[in-house]
């Protein structure tokens, strides 16, 4: 009946727990998953501590991606060798392993316990496979309300862990999905800005410029992450224009210009071709509307405020400035201070105020260095 | 006692079936994940059966993707209004539901047990639940050697479920990506075959022909997964190369031509910006090596033979087939049979004779009728 009455017990405190995590709100992260796969077996099995191993993927380091216990902030982090320690051990054999006393154990390695202070007595480890590959490895640390973990205790975690390992790999392959997706975006922004000696590198900056205005505006990570997305693909229609007017070093004719003015067009053509539907929403609008002005004046659907989605009012703000900034054929391009001043001048009536001031802010605190400011941020909005 | 011994039984089965579902080895699909979330539910739980629903996109139908137990076969794929039954009535509330009995209960609708013939005497309903939406909810049916579920059953159920409803939200999230990724390389594709009228819709041909031959070569549907994306991107760097070139109706002078071969290392170098590296070698290979030869007459770096990736000699093959039967400025283009010909004529000196073997036998089955060939094999390897 003990046991029952823990296993009851550890239901409750893993509920209580999966509510705490929920307040959080956050993104659905890969460190998310980390942490609610690690938590779901603390509790299930009854352990003090816990610490969750993944292969790097150079296959020669282990790292912990996500702790449990008393010193768990300490322990995040770590790498040991793949040989080293009980947790490589396990995920180069793909069979768990069960420690009554580790302080018996010849593969025990108190590297983690000598940098967390944690005092480990007995332990389980277990192997984290999907499709017989070994992604990671799960180590429970210390049986609650008794000294030792048993057989059962190895097995139940050895059926929990299909499921983590499972989560794990979805993961894992999202992450690097999302990682090839969003390169492939920005390549192919590079090579179209390439077409045009004058615009190389614009579609990366006016991507940069619009998440720090968003930044700015305390928009959600996951919304600035679209954004960037649609920053980037601003331009895509471009591709449809011949490079004669693509690259002619002239002022264009009234013609060539309606010809240039029909990227937006072409670009929201193009991108709505895209599955699924709602998930590129966002980016098809931004192509479209990110010459449309505040005051109606802007093409191609002559839209006013609000009418204009937020993000291409975002964009439209970050391309001109990169526009009024970057030589052109026809000019040498101005000094940020000066397109700062015209952005200003023109906010209300061709731009929004909220996000010009959101920009002019960026520029002042980046001291108008925005090389500098961007180093500083990289990390805020990629992937 | 019981109780402990029940669970102790239940991760001894679930370990079972999971040693079984590995011999699969099939890839992790979404229909995987969804049978594995189902299992371990059911057995740590030990019902008879179970039912993983899932809120359909339009947020209006639920409908089966798992079913586990004696007639799962016959509920697979059943759809219910949102309002219809528990299932239902829990994705709505995100509330669990215990019913001790269904036939007391106003909400039971027995319109799945009448078309499965299965008893549904005792019933467990789950919310399962990320970042505070209801993605879709898990059915336990009938307790194993008991007559009813209990509390501490829910409890158990809702702990489980966290994970379950996270490696869901994981795949779905995927599924969705993917989806888009892979239409974004499509478009893409689209767009740059437009820019010559005489090879529009030429990527995406390579493309379906280069799996249609994997599939005679017994290739798995990972890889050729793989192969879709790297056919539909062989020609990307023709990107790079001018209007005027890329259109000219006449035949090209030798300095052209050599433009022309320029967009292979062209196409891999754009490919080569794409992280993570490791999964796009392969695509990277196709673009640079789609245009060499067996005998080493090809370019850009004269290899031979197997030298040449499988992937390069695939799209090789389909290439030539698509110029050959294809108009262009200075053909009409040539009648699938001869151009089928004019492939086994060159083959072993220019082409693998196995990859020919393998799309002559495509066309003949086809009666060389290629429309009516890819609406038969479309969901083979459409992602």
């Amino acid at each position: 009946m003990e046991r029952v009455e823990n296993l009851e017990l550890q239901v409750q405190e893993l509920l209580k727990l999966l509510e705490a995590a929920k307040q959080l709100n956050s993104n659905l992260e890969i460190e998310e998953v980390f942490q609610n796969i690690l938590l779901q077996m603390v509790t299930m099995i009854g352990a003090e501590a816990g610490t969750l191993w993944v292969l790097e993927q150079d296959g020669e380091e282990i790292k912990v991606v996500a702790a449990y216990g008393e010193s768990a902030d300490k322990i995040v982090n770590i790498r040991l060798k793949k040989d080293e320690g009980i947790a490589g051990k396990v995920i180069m054999s793909g069979e768990p392993v069960l420690i009554r006393n580790v302080k018996e154990h010849p593969d025990w390695s108190n590297r983690v316990d000598e940098s967390s202070g944690f005092v480990t007595k007995s332990m389980i480890t277990v192997p984290l496979t999907v499709k017989g590959k070994v992604l990671g490895s799960l180590q429970l640390l210390n049986k609650k309300q008794c000294d030792y973990f048993n057989e059962a205790d190895v097995s139940l975690a050895v059926a929990l862990a299909s499921q983590s390992a499972m989560a794990l790999h979805n993961s894992q392959m999202y992450d690097e999905l999302q990682q090839m997706f969003l390169s492939m975006i920005r390549t192919l922004a590079k090579v179209l800005d390439a077409r045009d000696p004058y615009t190389a590198g614009h579609s990366e900056r006016v991507a940069n410029y619009s998440v720090w205005i968003a930044g700015k505006l305390g928009m959600e990570a996951d919304r600035k992450k679209e954004l960037y997305k649609a920053a980037l693909l601003h331009d895509v229609g471009k591709i449809g224009i011949p490079d004669d007017i693509l690259r002619k070093p002239d002022r264009l004719t009234a013609e060539e210009y309606e010809a240039i003015k029909l990227h937006t067009v072409v670009g929201a053509d193009i991108l709505s071709n895209m599955e699924p539907k709602k998930a590129v929403a966002d980016v098809i609008q931004t192509a479209r509307s990110h010459h449309e002005r505040m005051d109606g004046s802007g093409y191609p659907d002559g839209l006013k405020g609000e009418e204009i989605s937020q993000f291409a009012r975002i964009v439209g703000v970050a391309d001109t400035f990169d526009a009024m900034t970057t030589a052109r054929s026809y000019s040498k391009g101005l000094p940020y201070r000066d397109a700062a001043a015209e952005l200003i001048r023109c906010k209300e009536t061709l731009f929004d105020s909220a996000i010009v001031d959101a920009f002019t802010t960026v520029l002042a605190e980046s001291d108008y260095d925005l090389t500098q400011y961007e180093a500083d941020h990289k990390k805020e909005y990629r992937l």
